[in-house]
Order: C-alpha cells, then structure tokens, then sequence
C-alpha cells in the first residue's frame, strides 16, 4: 500500500496513454539542469543521484497502484493492464555526486523510450533538488568555518523524515562532520553527534547536578549544555563540577552555547574554562546559525570549536528550492527546444566539459552536444552511470564522495569560496549548440 | 529495517539513558508553540496532528533498532534492553487541525512519564512544522483567490516524499481544490489534477496534433497547455482544432499558461477563445506562482480562473520554517521556564481561550494557566485528543476539517485576511500566568 510508483504528477500517467494511443515510444532524452543559479549560490554541489538510481531500479507498479488506476475511472482499462509490465530500461550519464556545477549545465540525462523517459519525471526531480539544494547549502557552511567541527542539527525542522535524512545524507557529502539524526547515521553510516536539550537542564533540581548525571551517563562524550538560564553562570557550574569529574577519570569535552550573542558569550565562556583550567574542554554553539552568522563569528575571533547548524541547512532557508528542470532534448532522433518566454531550453543530448589547471584549479566549462568534440585537455563531467536499466557499478561510497568533494573545495577559485558576490566562473555554450539551437528554431516555427 | 523510532536526535537518547539513572519519570508536560510569527504571516494554521497521533500509537523500537543501539557502544546494555518495551503511553491536548493560531500559543500539549514525553519531541516538532508551515502558506493563497480554483502543483520541488504527500494534505485542508500528486490524492482521498507538460507537446509534430491526440485520449479532462512555443498561436491553434473535437463530442474545459506576462496573455488568450466561440473553456495558470502574484493577477482584472501553485506552495518559499519549539513547561508537577536570551518561555500547563463575535468573528485570544478560569463566553482551543497513548476518537475526516477551516475564514477579521501588514488581533498573557512566570523565576534564581 505504498504506492511508490504514484509518488508521481497525475500528468504523467494521463500523458502515457496519450503516447499509448499514437504508439510513441521512439527514444527521448531528457535533461535535469538548473535554469538559474540563486542571487546566494556562487556553485551548486549535485547531489541524490544515488537514490535518483535506485527509484529508476525499483519503479514498478503494484496490484494497489493497478486496483487503484482501474477504480479512478480515469484511464483505458488496457492502458492500466499495460502499466503492470511497465520499468525503466534506459540510459543515465550523470555527473558524479559532490561535482560543483553551473546553470544550463546537465547534471544528469536520461535516454529511453518516450514513455519511460517522460513518467520517471517527478519523483527524479524531487529527488535530486532536494539533496543537491542541500549540499550547495553545506557547502557553504563548509568554507565558511575552515577547521571546524559542523553537525546538521536540523532533523526537526526538515519538512519531514525523507527531508532530514537525505539532508543528513548530503550534508555528510558536502563536508559536514555528521549529523544528530539516528536515522541517518544508520542508514548512510554518518557519524552522529549529540548531547541535551535545556528540558532535561530543567528537570532536573540544579544545573550543576544536570551537568553531573549526565557525566556519569555518558561518561565518554561530556557535552554540557549551558545556556539554560546564563551561559556565564553555566560555565562557572562546570568548573566548578569539574574536579569531582576529573576524580572520576571524566574529561569535559566541550560545552554547548545555544542562544545569546555568540561572540560575546563564547569569549567570556573561554575564559570562565581557561581560568578554570579547563583548556581542553571545547566551544560548541548552536543557535539558528548559517553560513553568514558562522563566518562573522569566525571573522570576530570568536573561539568557537563547533557549530550545529539546524534549520538553516536542512530546508536551506535564504534559498528553499532551485529552478531546477528535467526537459525532453530529444525525440525520435530529433533535437527538441521550448521556446516558452524566459524557459527556453538548449537542444539536443549534451555534455559538460571542465577546464582545470596544472594544479587541479578549474578553470572554465563547455556545454556543447555530447556527439562533439570537447575543448583540448578537458574532462567531461557526464559519465555513464546505467545502460538498460541497470546500474555499471555500484554508488561509491558516501564518504568516498565527500573527500573526493572536499579536495575538489581546496582548489576553488577565490571568486566561488567567497559566500557572495559574482562567480566570475567561466560557462561557455559552445558553436555547435548554438547551431543546433537555430535550427530547431527555424524547423519549429515551420511547423506550427 | 525501517527504523521509525530512530528517526530522532541522538541526544533524545543519551538523556533518556541520563533520566533512567536517576530514575526520573515523574510526569512532566511539554507544550509545542511558535515563538514568533515571521513577517509574511497574519495567523498560522494548526495542521499534523492527524500524523502526530499516529506516531504517538506506532511508537516502538523494533528489533533492528535495538541491535543498532547495542552495536553502537554509546549506551549501557540495560538501558538498550529496557527500550524494547518503551511505549508512548500519555495524553495530548491540541487546537483541532485547521485551527488559525497565534505566537506564544500552545498548540499541542503532551503529558507523560518524562522520558516518553521528552523521546517524541524531534518527530512531533518534524510532523507539526511542516503541514503548520504549509497549511498557513497555502490558506494565504486561499484568501488571494477567492472563487478560484487552487491546484497543488508542488510535489516536484518538495523536499522529498514525505513533504510532497503531506503538503498536498495541508494544503488542501487549508482550502486549496486538490493536489496534482497521485499518492497524496490516494492516501488522503484529495482531488486530484492533471494536464500534460511541454515535453508531451513537444515529442508530436505539431502543437495542433499534440492537442487532438491528448483531447482523444483524455475526452472527459481537456485542458491544453498552449505556452510551449507562444501562447496566442497555441491559443489560435485550439481555436482551430475545437469544431473537429465538439463534433466528436469533446468539449475543451479550459487552458493552461505556465510563462510570460500572465496578465496580457491571459487577456488575449480570452480574446481569441471568445472570439473562437470557445466562451465555456477556462484559463488556468501557473508558474512560479504565489499568493503575491496570483492577488496582483486578479487584481489587475486578469480572467483567470483557476491556478496552480508548485513550488513556493510545498517549501512555503517565502518562510520555509516557523520558529517552532516543544518545551518543558512543567515536571514532577512543578513548572518550569527557560531563560536563554531571546528564548524565554511561558511556564507551567497551558490553555488558549478566544472570544468570538455573535456572528463567529474571532476577536481576541487568551493564554493562560490550564487550571485558571477563561475569559466569559470565551472558547477553549486546546481539547483532549488522547489518554494513556491512545486516541479519544479517530481523527476527523479531511474534508470536514477544511469546511470547518472556510467557514472560519469566511469570519476572519479583515487585518488577518491581508497578505501583508501589522496582525493587530489581541493576544493576551493572562495574570496568573505572568505571575507563575514571575515565581518560577525567582525559585530558578535560588536553585543556581
């Protein structure tokens, strides 16, 4: 009773038996690709091609689905029974998960009969925007507190469970050092983080006995929570609880700091523990933080060890959803363009290629057809990823991904670390694109 | 292998572990409340409690999970096997799904052993932000178009799954006609919608021939996308081909523009369909379309009649999260406040009263203690909705909590309906909670 397969728009479903009724199952290329990047985005990080490929694998319809399509009375009862042979048995070239990327760039495409090709639409879709919209969040969070401890603590305020997992997911991919969210450390094997919350400060008698039981509780990882009622008061209780630990062989490792001004508050807080002999026992803070408030803090020599970063991060809120399209390129051996005001599209099956310098620096892309030739020296983006249906290999592993990411920022253009400002990366449509993208045109507008 | 229960925060568990210690399962009451409305919201809307009940029932850590927690090495074995028959076994209070709400309200309250009450917080604040946020972005909507009709479009861009499917449910609770994601429509039994994309058009020949084979093949649900090349020749085109369909007994219920100046192409799409005699068939858009634009369309006389809202609808684009919280506000029967900057909180157990006119218009909440008489003639918000873990009745049907929701837009104060501008509806902190306030602060002072 899940209904996998009708996690869909009903347009997909009324369009296949459109094409069913004309026979149109020629090969059609689609494209996913964004339009164009945020005000707030020098890059974006793909992201979620892993899960894009196991629905590909997976897509079935079920008796439910079927019992269902036949009861909506919507559809041709042969159309339905013809849905229960129906998967995916097409091509996808995708950019690697963690690649940065620009506007107008494929990041994945897709090459299978028409149906197939137009039905796996939505779901692939919602499923790419929602980890690459993330990982281009963390990313940023990412250069902004170089050196720096980052957990997503921002399982709450997900828009729900397959959100906060799969922002775990690619938040742990764009450099993130892990996540609170059980769910997700299991699933995708991301170290997992966590300490209280002030309610359980507030239950109990006194701060200092919270700081205490929870000591002896966990004895091996000693986060201690102290803005409950004043971050300074806090501190002082935990030096002064902290000798009865050492006897006990506990070490402080940090304390938390989840409200006030950070910058303030962690400098008094330093030299509370310092004072206190404390050296060893870090900064942690929380809070509503992002990118900007993380590099300001850093910037005014906060001494902050470690950032949770929440809500910020897993609904990516200064830019909540990417104007990220998957467009049919290609039907029946012939380019396609829409032409709508502000949405037109390139043509024809194309690929990305990425110039770098001797010292791995990047310095310009071509978009061009994927049948022509790339600029001398360059590294096409798009590789080959599932041909008939099947994955070539298996998804390398996240972490894997993440380092490979993480070298890639140590050799990123000043102009795309900075959080904002102009990206000044070169994108290039290269001659033939823009050939085949007049043609279309003339041939289009003969037709109509 | 699904682990529900773990789809939580890992410290959830580590002051579970802290609370078993020193055996601290008093009852204690923890309220969930926004803090602060944001900018764009006049009121929000109550919405997830149908869900969050569910999981309060279903929760349970099966045999996977608990595998997982042994494995991990983080907790002490007895305390891993006591969660095998760790149950939610409390009781809720809630405002009713579709209620409009205001800052500082409670808007669910759980009673329970603390570490039940204290275990559920990451999940019910995840299942209640997320329908909340949509539901009080899409009734937005609602009030911007009155008479029209209002399509979920949003699932793509959604953040994933969960969020298309319960977004759907939101916004349709919130007033909107339906949903074009089949799965929600199935699961909530919403309508649902569905035209075609630009891809459909574009694999035909011919725009003309794209709408004949689509009208053939879906003769009862006739709406042509005509924006893929130009608007006005797809608009001419239909003209064209509406005599042929009408003598096969086809009517074209109406259009669908999804780019350009809705405004003037929606009018010289109507002046090209009257002319056609096409005066029956509809214009629908759609977009990037929020409640901003579709009030500035209609207010500009644009003959639209029905819209679809994707994306800003399902990540509530221009607020993609409340500042929402789930506090302690009282244990071992006594209250509780927190005290960090910029978070204080209200404590003890809570009700919300409002008062409404003779005709049903609401004119001012209320807050005060649970046990403290309400204002005369005023209603309580917050009713009993389950005892000891299980429901009191099952949840209402969804379609009777959006009528309930349309009736009481119908009287809400003209300063509510407003997409913008100061609230200026009264929400009153009641004396004997300003003055438990007072009090426990005073006794937190001592226990420092």
């Amino acid at each position: 009773m899940s209904h996998d397969a009708l996690l869909t728009d009903l347009y997909q479903l009324t369009m296949l038996q459109g094409y069913r009724r004309r026979d149109m199952r020629d090969g059609a290329v689609f494209e996913f690709f964004v339009r164009r990047l945020p005000e707030n985005r020098r890059f974006l990080v793909a992201a979620g091609l892993e899960q894009a490929l196991d629905y590909l694998e997976a897509l079935a319809f079920d008796a439910d689905d079927l019992a269902w399509l036949r009861a909506s009375g919507r559809f041709e009862p042969a159309f339905v029974e013809a849905l229960a042979d129906f998967h995916f048995s097409g091509d996808v070239d995708a950019m690697p998960e963690g690649t940065p990327f620009f506007a107008n760039e494929p990041v994945l495409r897709v090459s299978a009969p028409l149906p197939e090709a137009q039905f796996v639409e939505s779901r692939l879709i919602n499923l790419l925007h929602l980890q690459t919209l993330v990982a281009s969040k963390a990313v940023r969070c990412v250069l902004a507190a170089p050196g720096r401890q980052l957990v997503d603590f921002g399982m709450r305020r997900a828009h729900g469970a397959e959100a906060a997992i799969y922002a775990a997911r690619a938040a742990y991919l764009a450099g993130f050092t892990g996540s609170a969210t059980v769910a997700a450390a299991i699933r995708f094997a991301i170290p997992v983080f966590g300490t209280m919350a002030h309610s359980f400060i507030q239950a109990h008698p006194s701060e200092a006995e919270a700081f205490v039981d929870f000591a002896l509780s966990q004895p091996d990882n000693v986060v201690l929570l102290i803005d409950t009622y004043d971050s300074v008061d806090g501190a002082r209780a935990v030096v002064r609880v902290a000798p009865e630990l050492a006897r006990q062989g506990i070490r402080i490792k940090a304390v938390r700091i989840d409200s006030g001004d950070l910058r303030e508050v962690s400098q008094k807080v330093r030299a509370i523990l310092d004072a206190g002999g404390l050296h060893q026992t870090g900064i942690f803070c929380s809070g509503n933080l992002d990118e900007y408030s993380v590099a300001r803090l850093l910037a005014a020599g906060a001494p902050i060890d470690g950032f949770g970063i929440g809500t910020h991060l897993t609904t990516s809120n200064d830019v909540p959803s990417l104007d990220c399209v998957y467009k049919l390129q290609e039907y029946a051996g012939v380019p396609r363009r829409k032409r709508s005001p502000g949405k037109a599209t390139w043509p024809g099956r194309k690929q990305v290629w990425r110039r770098f310098a001797a010292d791995g620096t990047p310095l310009g892309d071509t978009v061009t057809l994927a049948n022509a030739p790339g600029p001398a020296g360059a590294t096409p983006l798009l590789e080959p990823v599932m041909r008939g249906g099947r994955r070539l290999a298996p998804s390398p592993p996240l972490a894997q991904l993440r380092a490979t990411l993480l070298q890639q920022l140590e050799r990123l253009p000043e102009a795309l670390r900075s959080a904002v400002g102009e990206t000044g990366y070169p994108v290039e449509i290269a001659a033939p694109l823009r050939a085949l993208a007049e043609q279309v045109e003339g041939r289009q507008a003969l037709a109509r």
